[in-house]
Formats: C-alpha cells, sequence, structure tokens
C-alpha cells in the first residue's frame, strides 16, 4: 500500500499533502489493523463494564458505541440503573439474574451447531453461571445450561455428563470449596473455564479458596478467570467458538 | 471416696499419715483420672513426635515409656535417625514411606470387623496416607488402602466406591486443590477426616490450597486436620473405632 | 440382581422392555445405593442451607422435602425469613440463636444413653454454639451444654471437666485466640470437634486466628471445620453416635 | 444397546452369562466412553508428571503406558533422572531447557496450518516458555516462539505483532509484574493463556504477583493457569488447535 | 550565633535571663532549621488530610493554619463535610472528583514551563487521577492529564506518548492488574510515580494486586505510593519540579 | 546547667570558647541524657545482635563496647561463630541450647528476691527459653524455669502453677498453637510476655499461627514479642524488675 | 492444714461431714488461691468487654459484679448502649470518645508518685489512646497525655521527651506505619507497651502494617498488643505499677 | 521528515524503493524517538540484571552492549561469577558488598554540585544501600553515605540530619519495622525514595512488614521501591538529578 502511495507521488497523481495525510494512516496501520480485526469480530458486540458508572454515563456510551453497531452488552449493571438505562433505550433488554443490560440481532442465525456447557455447582453460583450463559448467548453462540450438579453430590453431575461431553467448550461456576472443574477437567476432552464465585463463608475468603482449587487442579486442560467473572469465561468460550468456525468456513472455501 | 478415708480416720483404722497420702492422691483425681483414662486406652501405643529430636533424645523417651507399656509409636522419624535408634531398639519396626517407628505386639487380635478407609489422590501423597494407615493399624484398627483415585479421574474413585461406603470412618488424603474429600463426603454416611497435604506448586502454597477447599466442603460430614497430618487423622478415627467397640461391649455386658 | 434379571427374560417371564427398565435403574444401582445409604441415616433430617435464599425458595424446598420425609432443618436463616416460612409453615419451630428452623418428630424416643458435650469458651460464641447443640438435638442426639468456660479462667473449664469427660464426642466452640479445644483434648479420650468463630477483633481476622490455633492444636483427637460452622461439627458428631449405635445393635444382633 | 443384549438373551442367542459381561460393561459404558474420548485424542501423547517421581518410577510407567501407545510426554523431570530413563528408553529425547522428555513420532504430519504463538517477556522466563512451546509441539501443534518482549520496552513487542495476530491462539508468559497478557490481549482477537512464572525477586512472592495481574487483566479473551505452568497452558491450546481441526474435518465430510 | 549571645552576656550587653531565652530557641534550632524549610516550600499549600475529621475540626485547623498562609489544601472530604466547610470558608473551592477543597492565590503566576502528566487506564480511576492532577496544580505546577489509557488498547497510549514522554515527571494511575505504569516506564526517561487504585474485583484485593505489578515493575525509574494516594504521587512530583525550578535559579544567579 | 554556665560567662570567670563548648554539650543534653539513662542501667549489659555478623565483626564490636564496660551480651550467635570468638575473647562463655555468647561478671550480687518465671509448652521451644531465661540472668534477673507444660497437658501446668503465680513477671514461649499464654494469663495477677515460636507445621506458617493466637488472647495482661524473640521478652521482664527495685529503694531512701 | 483436719476428725473434734466440706474447699484451694490473688488485685475495677453485648445483658452483669465490688469498667460500649445503661446505673460515667463506661470511688487515693505515659501519633489514634489512658486512670494509675507526637515531626515528640522519659511505662499507640514505639522505645529506658490502630488506608489492612512495624521493633523494651487494644495495654502498665507500689511496700515493711 | 521524502519523490530525486526504505523507518519513528531518548541518556549506563544469568551469558551481553557504549553496569552478580567475567573483561570492576560489576570512564567529570544521601537503619541493610550508592555514582552522581542511624537510637540520626536535609535527593534503606524512611521524610524538603530491606526474622516475612511501613508512611514526599531494589532507588535518584541539571542547562541556553 505504501509503494503505491510513493508512485502515485512520483507519476503526479498524487500531491503531497494527500500522500502525507494517507502515509499518517497508514503509519498507524499496525493499530489500524487492530481495528480492523475489531471489525472482523463485530458478530461480537461492543461490552461496557457497568460497575460504578452513573446511569447517564452508559447511556452516552451506549449512543456512542451503537453509531458503529447496534449490539451493545453492557455487564455488572443493577437493576435501578438498568430501569434508568432502558428508559432512554427501549430496545435494550435487561436480565437481573445476570445483571446483564444488552441489544441483540433477534434475525441472528446460529450457523454452528456446536455448543457451549454452562456447569454450576450450587443455586447460589446462578448470576454467575448466567452471567456467563447470557454472554456466550448475546456473543452468538449456543449454549447448554447444566445447574446445581456440586461435587457433594457426584451423581447429579454424571447424570448429564454426556451433554457436557458433548460440548466444545465447558465453562464451569463454583464457589465454596470450587471442586467441580477439577471434576469435569477429568471427564471432558475439550477445554474448560473455570471460575471461581465468592459465594461461601469463613475461611471460603470472598472465592480465595475456590479461586486457589482452580488454579491447582491436577486435571489439564483448566484454565481460570477472575472470582465472579462470568463474562471473562464467555469471552474465552466465544473466541473459540469463533476459531471453530472460522477453521470451518476457510476449509469451506478451501474445498469449493 | 473421701468420706471412706474420713470415716476410717474417725474410726481410728486409718493413721493420719496415711489418710493423707490417700487425700492427696484423691486430690488429684481429677487428673489422675485422666491418666485412668489413658490406661484405659493402652490398647493405644504411646505417641512420639519425631521431628526435631535427636536419635538419643528418642531412645531416652523410648526407654522410658516402656516401663509402662511396650506399644510406643515414633513419628516424623528420618531414615538415618531411625537406623541409629534400631540399633538399640531392635525389636522396633521401622517403615520408611510412612517415616513411623513402632514396636507392636503381633499377638494384638482385631476383635472389630469393621474397617477404617484411606483414600489418597495421587502416588505423590502416599507418605501421608502411609502415615495415616500404618497409625491406624498400630493403634489396633483395621484398614482398607485406596491409592491414586485423584477427582481428575473420577472413574478410579468409582470404582471403589463401594469399599469405601463400607468402612466405618474414611480418611481422605490429598494434596493439590484437595478437591478428593468433597466428592468422598457426598457418596457416604459416615464421618471422614480430611488431610491435606503440601503436595502441590505455585498457589498450592504448600497445601494452604488443599487445605482451604477441605474447610470449604460443601459436603457434611468432613471433618479436617493439619497439612501433611496423617497421624491425626489416624488417632481420630482410632478413637471412633474403640467407641463403636466400646458401644458393641456395654451393650453385650447389658444383654448378658 | 442382574442375573435374575436376565434368566427371566430368558425364560420368557420379564418382557425386554421391563428388564430394560429394571436394568437402568439397576445400572444407576451405584449410585442408587447411594441414596439407600441416605434412606438409612433418615433418621436424620434433610439440610437446607437458608443464606441467600429467599423465604419463597425455602418455603418451596421444604415443600418438596417434606413429601419424602417430615423432618426437615433449615439452617443460617434470619429472623424476618424465619417468620415468613413460619406463616407458610406454622408445624416448624423457629430458635433465633441459633438460627434455626425445623421440624421435629416430638414423640422420637432417644435409645442411646451416650451425650454430645457442646462447649463454648465465651458468650459472644454462643450463636455457633446453639447452631450445633440443637442441630445435635435436632439429628437425633443427647446434648449437654458447658457455656462460657474459655482458657482465660481454667479453673471454671475444670469445674465441669467431668461432663465433658464423660461424653461420647466433644463439640468445642471458640473464638479470638481459640484455644479452649487444646486444653479440652488434652483432658479427654473421645474425639473432638474443634469449630472456631468469627468472634474477636484486630488481628482475629474474623475467626482465622482461631481457625490457625485448632488445626495446630499439639492434642490429638481433635479435627476442624470451617470458621462457624457448628453445623458441620454437629453433623460430624451425629455421625459418629449412630456409628455407635449401629454397632450396638449389631451386636446385639449377633448375640440374639 | 442395551435392548439389543436382551433380545438376544430373549431369543436364547446369548446365554445369561455373556450377556450378564456385556451388561456389566455396558454399565460402565459412562466411564468406558471417557476412555473412548481419551483415544479419539490420541494425536495427544500421554503425560506424567515427573516431579517427585525417582527415575526407576518413571521408567515403569513409561514402559505401561507404551503399551497403549509410544507417544509419551514426561514433564518436569530433571536432568539426572533423565539420564537415568535416557539409559533405558533410548528412543527418548530430553529437553534440558524445557525439562522435558519424550518419545515423538517423526513421521507425524502436520495437517493444521495454524500456530500457537508461545510469547514470553524476559530470558528468565525462557524455561516455562520452553516447557509450554515444546508441549504444544510434541501434541501436534505448530508453534511460533516469540520471546523477550516485556513491556518494558514495548517496541520489541510491536515489532512482532502481527506474528501474534496470526496465531490461532496465543500463550503468554511472564513472571515479575506479569503485566504482558494484558497488553498482548488488547491486540488479538483470539484466545490468550497467561501463565505467571516464579521469577522475581521481594514482593514478586514467586510468582503471586504476576498471578493476580493476570487474574485482573482488564483485557478480554485472557484466561491463566497456576504459576509456572507452562504444560497446562499448552494442553489448553492444542484443545483448541483439535477442535479447530475437528471443526474443519466434520465441515469437509459434509461438504463431501 | 551562639557566640555572639555569649559575648553580650559577657559584655553586659545581655542579662542572663535573656541569653537563657535566646540559648533555648537556639538549642531547638535544629528543628526550628525544619521549620525554615518548610518556610521556604510554602509555594507549598498546607495540607489537612480530611477523612476521619468532622466539618468543625476542619474547620477549625483552616483557620490556624490560615493564620500562616492563605494557601490550605484538604484531601479526601466528602461534599457533605466540604459543604459545611464552604459555609464558612467561602472562599475555597471543592472540586467533587478529587475529593479536594483548597484555597488558592489565583494570581500564582507559574514560571516554570515544566508539566506533570497524569496518566491514567480507565475511567473508574478518575477520582484517584484528579486528587492528583488537582494536587499538584494546588502546589504550583503545570498538569497535563492523558486519561483512559489502559494497556487493554495500548494503541491509545502509543497516541498520546509524546504528550507523556515531554513531562518532567509521570504520575501513572492504575487499578485491575496495575500494568500501565510498567508499559509508560519502558517509553519514557523521567521518573515515574506509580498509584496503585482501589478499583476492581474479586482477586484484585482492593487494590492489593495493582500494588504488587507496580512495586514488582521490570522498568526502571519507577517508584510506587499507597493505593489511592494521588496526593502522594502528586506531593513527590511537585518537590521534582521545585528542585528543577531550584536549580535553574541557582544557575542563573551564578551567570549573573 | 544552662543559667550556671551564663552567670559564670558573665562573672568572666568562663570564657566564651569554653562556655561554647559546655553549652554545645548542653545543647545536645536531650540526647545525652539518654546515654546517662543507659549509664544507670549498666547493670544491664551491652547486646549485640550476632546474627549476619562475621566472627570479626563481633569482635570487634565486643572490644569497643568493653572499652565502657565489661558485661556483653551477644546473642543469636552459631557455635562456629562463637567458637571463633572465644580463641580471641576467652573470658566469656558461650552456651549452645540459647546461642548466647555472654561476659558477665561473676561477683555480681542479686540483692532482688523476686524471680521471674520462664515458663515453654514443648522441648522443641527450649531454644528460645533457654535465650530468654539467660537473657534475663545475665541482665542481672533471678529466673525459675518451668518447661514442657504445654496445654495438651493441662496438669503438668497446674502441678506447677504456684511457682509461676509467685513470680514478678512471667514469660511464656509456645509454638504450634501458642495457647498456653493464654491459660498462664488467667491463673496469674503479673505481666505475662509472650513469645510465639517458629516450631510447628502446615498451617502453623513458621510462628504466625502462635503469634495470632497470642495477639488475640482473651486474658489480660498479655503482651507480645516477635516470633522467637526470647531477648525481647526477657529484656522487658529485666527493665519492670529494675522498676521494682529502684520504687523499692527510692522508698528505702524517702524512709531513711 | 489438712493434716489438722485430718486430726481433728482422729480426736473426734470435727465430724465427717463437717471434714469432708472443709476438705473440699481445700481441694480447690488452688483455684480458690486464684480468687484469692484476684481478691487482692481488687484495686482492679472488674472489666466488661461491651462489644457484641446488649444493654440489657451490661445491665445485667454490672448488677452481679456491683455485688462483690462496685468498681466495674465496661470497654468497647457504644453511646446508644451506654445511654441505655446510665438510664438504670446512674452513678455510672460514660466517656465518648474511649467508649468507656465506669464507676470508680471519687475519693480513691493515688499514693504512687510514677505516671504512666501515653503517647500517641495521630488525632485519629485518639480514641485508642484514650482507651488506654482512661482505662489505666481507673485502674488507679496517674497518666500523662502526649498526642500527636508522630514521627512525621520527629521534634513535636523530642519536645516532650523527658514527659516521657520519666514515666514509669509508657504505652505508645500508632496508626499507619506504625513507626513511633520505635523511636520512642530507642529514647527511654522503661517498658513500652505498643498499641497498633487501624487508622489508616490502602496498603495499611486495618493495622495489620503498624502490628507488624510494632513486631519487628528494632528497639529493645517493646511488647505489643492486639490491634485497637488499647485496654490491654493500660491493663498490662497497671499490673506493673501494682509490682511497683507491692516492691515499694514490702521493702517499707522490711524496713519497720 | 516525510514531506521532504515525498517532494523528492515527486522531484524524481528518490526512488519509490528507498523512500519506502526510509518511511518505514519513519514509520517506526515512534518507537525509534524512544531510542533517542535513550540515547540522549547515555551518560546513564546500560544496565544488566545479573541474576539467574550464567557468566557466559553476562559476558555475551557485555560484548554486545559497549559495541554501543563502553559504560555497563551490571547488577546482582555473585563473587563468583564476576570473577569469571573478570577474567574476560579486565577493565571491570567488582564491588562485593552492593554485588555490581561495572565499567565506568574514569575521566567522567561530576559538574552538578547537588548529592544524593544514601541513608540505612542498621549494618545488615549495608549491601542495598551499597547498591544503591554505587549504582548512584556509577549513573554520574555524588553521593553521601550516612549509614547505621537506625530509628532506636533517634540521636545518632539527628547527628546528620543537616548532611541529609542538605542532599537534592534521600535513599533511604531500611529492613525490621522499617520505621526509618517515615523520620527521615518528616525532615526534609526533597524527595525521599525508600527501599525496604528483606532484613529480619519472624513477622518480618523478608521484607513485607518494612514495605508496608513505607507505602503506609504519613510523611508525605516518600515513595517505594521492591524489597532490596537499591538500584531501583538510585536509578530514580539518578533521573532527578539529570532533570535539575538539564533544567539548570536549559536556563543557562536561554540566558545566553
Amino acid at each position: 500500500m505504501m509503494k503505491e502511495i510513493l508512485e502515485k507521488v512520483q507519476q503526479g497523481i498524487l500531491s503531497v499533502a494527500d500522500a502525507q495525510e494517507q502515509l499518517a494512516t497508514y503509519e498507524n496501520l499496525g493499530f489500524a489493523k487492530i481495528d480492523y480485526h475489531r471489525k472482523k469480530r463485530q458478530g461480537f458486540s461492543e461490552v461496557v463494564f457497568g460497575e460504578g458508572k452513573t446511569a447517564e454515563q452508559i447511556i452516552s456510551i451506549i449512543n456512542t458505541l451503537q453509531l458503529k453497531d447496534k449490539a451493545v452488552l453492557v455487564t455488572r449493571i443493577s437493576k435501578e440503573k438498568a430501569e434508568q438505562v432502558l428508559g432512554t433505550c427501549p430496545s435494550f433488554i435487561y436480565d437481573e439474574t445476570a445483571k446483564i443490560l444488552f441489544w441483540k440481532d433477534s434475525n441472528q442465525e446460529l450457523r454452528f451447531e456446536g455448543y457451549i456447557a454452562v456447569v454450576c455447582a450450587g443455586t447460589s453460583d446462578l448470576p454467575v453461571a448466567e452471567e456467563a450463559a447470557l454472554t456466550a448467548e448475546i456473543l452468538g453462540c449456543r449454549v447448554r445450561r447444566i445447574y446445581d450438579v456440586g461435587v457433594a453430590g457426584i451423581h447429579r453431575l454424571l447424570d448429564n455428563i454426556e451433554d457436557i461431553q458433548n460440548a466444545t467448550v465447558t465453562i464451569v461456576v463454583a464457589g465454596m470449596e470450587g471442586a467441580l472443574p477439577s471434576v469435569v477437567g477429568g471427564l471432558v476432552s475439550h477445554p474448560v473455564f473455570a471460575v471461581p464465585t465468592s459465594i461461601g463463608y469463613g475461611a471460603s475468603f470472598n472465592g480465595v479458596s475456590a479461586l486457589l482449587t482452580m488454579l491447582n487442579s491436577c486435571s489439564s486442560g483448566i484454565s481460570v478467570v477472575n472470582i465472579d467473572n462470568g463474562f471473562g469465561a464467555a469471552y474465552n468460550a466465544a473466541l473459540i467458538h469463533r476459531l471453530i468456525q472460522k477453521g470451518a468456513e476457510q476449509n469451506e472455501n478451501t474445498l469449493s
């Protein structure tokens, strides 16, 4: 591209001033390329971390983002703030359990058959599990929820193991001792994202106990995100789904 | 008892000096009673914590203890020290894995059919598991060892679950993420003693991760001992075995 | 059992469909067996952890559980929620100190003479001690409460030591420095369950100081549960009581 | 499948004993299925954690594993032990930096064009980075190494950013403040596995500082494994590569 | 000075009592010298830490301080308290974001051309960044604010890098993983003061994660202040500005 | 004093130069006073912390110190270094258990009848207990050693309680759970200095568990020194002894 | 004493029943002796820890205690609760800063001239300092308050150093970095009790930073109590005052 | 510059290929600019962190660096490695206390009169203090060493306070409780860099106690570097010195 600009200058087709401007753009291309990549993943919604922002700030950010893309996802937003935003942005949907506010193209078609399994240990882990599940869905993935299958009653997990084994990626959400990802990790042959939750009391130290358990898992194929970070796990899982789809499409292109 | 002594003094049967001595004993009876209790549990060996003691100190303690009772158990004693002690106390046996040195009446008969299951997660947890298993045996209990059944391959545990379910008490030894006791605790209906081990690396923090996991277990019926404290778990388990036997015997006595 | 089913199929007594159903059950027997075990311990109430559940959720769970068994125990439930539940479930009793809501067969007869000693250090530890004591009673055990016998006035403990020594199991509840279990552990010859409480200030770190003290106890025969987990200690103690009773009964059967 | 067995029994084609055996297998199918999955991923080598095992134990495990599959990978094995093992298993290769001993089919053909980028911050992080890179290669993936591009000289990273952006998955290895994954995560649109290393001094606390940095990353698409766990990151990355390939193949099958 | 006093006494010019008083002052000169230094830096406002003081106490301190110098700076003061103080001290200004209340000579002239760059990672770090920026301004320094340039989008930082490189000192404020100072530190050749903020969740531990990141920075030229201590960083930066100015002035004097 | 100097100057008795010198001294009197105080406590030996100093450095410091006072105490000095020092300073004595090297006036007479009780929990705590006991003796106090009276066998403590109760000050040394000071503190009515030791394993965290126990003691009258700091406790105890003696002497003077 | 009782029984002077009662008393003498000691220190008020007790409970405890002794001290009691108690116990005084409620004999005469210096670093440490100062006064000691002399302005401390040096015991209260006790400890030759306070922010961790500073002090003669435990320091200091007085009195008795 | 290149292309003076190459360089100017800055600070030696590098690696790095600049500084290099390097690089000097190996232009002239005060608390802190002092000297600064002036004897510090007050920047090195920077910070009016050292025992936690003390300092004008990071403090101090010089020079230029 730089060569073409220079040749045009040489040939007198392009003025020095215009070439300068174009090269300035080019000069930033390393980062423009990044944006290009961002563009390419625009099946993915724009994401706003709602915690610590006022409803006004969120509305303003949404308005800016929607100039580029309708799909916007706001995480960790309380019911009160969400209701204020919904007053201004009525096309958005709010999920109270997941504390997620989002706009999603309802006509979006899911071409990829694979699904993400979102597994959680107890009913108290539900908000984090739903943050993960809903995020994955908004990012364009199929999701299968397998809830309340903690290790204290391992048969509940085993009764659902095939659904988990057939997923492409599994997200395991657990608080207290956080042992579930280790057990799941030993039963599947795909990547597992472990999400410790701050559920527990006493020596659970607001999720530190579960976090350490997951980091020290003796099962291979497990990686960990921050405490209560359901969004992070879903984002990772969605990236993998996109890779599989892209791989399949490239293959398709090669064959055709 | 005090009354009888006083009456004998009143009656002139007992001299003041003798009464004084008897009452002095009586006075200490609260604590003598403790020793009496100790006596009654003399099926239990005397226990010496070998770490930080020299071979000479251990030999000297053994000699003192064996005046009262032949059965002596030395825990956490290195091979070198053990060999020195064995030079002087040739009737002792040393187990290198468990790092236990002991004298045990080989004629001791195990009347109680119940057994303690000692379960461990990985081969690296073996020394602690053996400290527990051997201690329990020396304290007069039957033991069944179920090793290398960590949660990363839950089917290995499930293949052995009946043996564990039929035990009276289970000791579960696990390092790294320490998730095994939670799984076992959900599958059995008897007390489980969880022993975290210092096995692991990075964020395992020498057993702290496993310890926290076990304290936060969502399975009921689990209690925890210090990191690597296989002895402690076995001692607890043996106390329960004795209670069951005593219960059975009292019952027997009542019936006969 | 599998053999019999197959033979019936072979003999034409059982249709393939019926055999399939029966074997399906059989197939799950490993876990059905678990439920069978659960059944057998149904002298034990069903337990619901009330914290983080709404009154509505608790009522709904109670209703489901009582289809199987009348005896239900809800722990860590606040006065407000309990009152809401009592509106719908008037046959339940609420204990405000222990924060326990329960239904218990008032005709239940305690055949076993043994009792659990629940010992606590200070009056601030009372809620946790009562959670333990009441849980044990609801699970069908006799309980003797020995409260306010902290180590700062060791004579208070010694004045009550016989009551503690005569128990089958002792639960020791202590906050601040948590030294009481070590002292009790040295005076008794039965298992001691230590419960650290979050009582204290400054460097007590919400129970961590007491927890560490108990894990490091130099007395044998002590195991530890999570901070403030009075329920957990009582559950363990009740499991042991059941073992003793079962031992006695088996013995009885053998003799008769 | 169960139905067919029963029908054969009904029809007298299958004896009760044989049916019993087949059903027993079937009964374990849930877990056999797991093994089946394992089989399917046998492009993946069997993995042995070498730390804390003697050379003899490792040789014995290798011999057992190679009955099933030639490809075996031993991680965290010191030079001394590796040399002992090589004496018995001369077809193995030892990599001293990565501390990995392995057997690999040299004829193995890499059909998938995608590659894993292994990025590290400083030369001290090299052993962990190599553990990751070599593991990924042994598990059948292409790898591109981009080393010594720590954030203190961000231009070194930017000079190599295209190579990283074109990878399918990136593994970022960093000690001290562990900031590199956050920067990389903001520049790529594929999953990033962050590996904290124990490199550093003072308040780095043997990798805890880097671990926390990575868990708290404000870049989406980052997940974390245990301190120094290069193997774990590579295993996760390889699982994703397999998913992409499988996706491509399924697509291929659909089309053909 | 002591000599002169003594000579005056010798000469009878000074009474013993007066000499005694003067020498008492002299005696404390070591510390008076400190005050003299304080005087010399009186371009610097007097500073009051507002947290934990009542509005009344703050008003009283302001009144006392303003006897010596009009310029007073109150940090960490809530809106409510500030409004109460403003009722009594109407010449003060309150900045709600920075939570700073101050009086400043509006005629103060900034002779030094150099400026302090205040850089922050995310919008949530703004209050701490503003505490730093405003403090520096009140202490008489030029400030350039470069906000919302976190490492997750490194191009935002690079777009502003020249402004940062041309500063004399840079203050970098960051929460969560706190990686920004390391990146900035590698791009500039002047001192960087890193301020961790308590922004984050889960394993950010209220700023501990960011603090550790900054202490372990592999970039040279970075030093760290307490979590959320924007004031501290600004105070340090202002001290350096004063040194540069003083250096320039001394030089000026030498030359003229 | 200042007045007198000035008067002498006024009267021409003292030259300005000499007055200047004397006043310079006076000027520093605040700190000279400190030295004067030090002088007054010269019944107390000079103390050198031996750890991290070479034998040569220690010899050199001893030589300097002995110019002022013969009595020198070197703490935390290994046997090897001590032997080197003894080669040059043959009048010193080395105690291997306490790791203390000292010179003491053997003719020193102990006028005060009160004694310090040094109590320790287990034989492993002996080195720290001896550091305390020997330090107190070298600082001129009577000491009564009551060793191996840990809380696991409370009767051992109670058998010795009168000796402890009759002391003026008690030093309690304990590792593992560190419960002993709480029990002792409840039984005496004089100050107790608690010394946690680094003895223990697992969750004892090198003395942190014992330290926390002691800081959180529910007994009044307990204060704590650093882990293994037997010297510190003894120094405090000796200061109190000196106060009592001084009080007694002042009283004596008043009366006579 | 036991001998006399027995002789009286032998001689028929004492009935068995009466002897039994007397011996029972004797038997408990070890602990009765404790109470005797308590009696002797009854110059000391009875102390109630008010935190976590209701106003009703406190009133009830006060009533019980005042049967024995009028002097009662309630620490850590909020204004609200104190006002409730004052309604019932109008002879009590409440100090809002120290959060102490007490009854004190206003006629109590202070015979001992020595005083305790209570030193604090900043105005925020005042509540803890006052808890210490007021406690010491209620326990019958003279107190000199030297407040707001933190190390950031060391001359403020030095201006008051003589008052501190002339005390018998010094209590130093400090939050944030907690450096003050080290400086004071180096300037005095009497025992210093250091009280860390929970004052600070960020990495002060609610007093942990100050606590560690004090435990690691390089000044001899410092011991530490729990965070914010002003009462504990004062109690220790008062014990020492009593020892000095007792020493003086014994001396007096000896001489007369 | 870009404009000129384009004009030359337009004018046919520059071929497209050459222009492309030149613009490619230009394109990287953002980072070249960084190097330019580096160049400008080349009064500063190149720095190599020696820890974890072999002697061979260090020699190789030195050779590469010296192609650009003779002045090279290797920190944290052991005596053994240094001697190996000196064999190949005989013009280097090794300082054993500071563990620094360096080449320095002995003809370098120090134009700036200002000096850095390096203050340390105890003799054990000397290696870190020397790392700071020597680094500052090698980086071209005057240094004044004020050692062994810990807070336990505050008069030692005050005797040297003028030397510290007259410095431009002060580096304070302290272990154990780390209180010295707070005291110094209150006595000077220039920036203080605090360096915690890992010196201490027990609850010093290898420098964490000192680190926390320094972060929480109530003196303004203090910033902190990592534990034992004497180099980091010196580097910061040298950056400030350069700023002052540059300020003076710019001023000079302006005036002339």
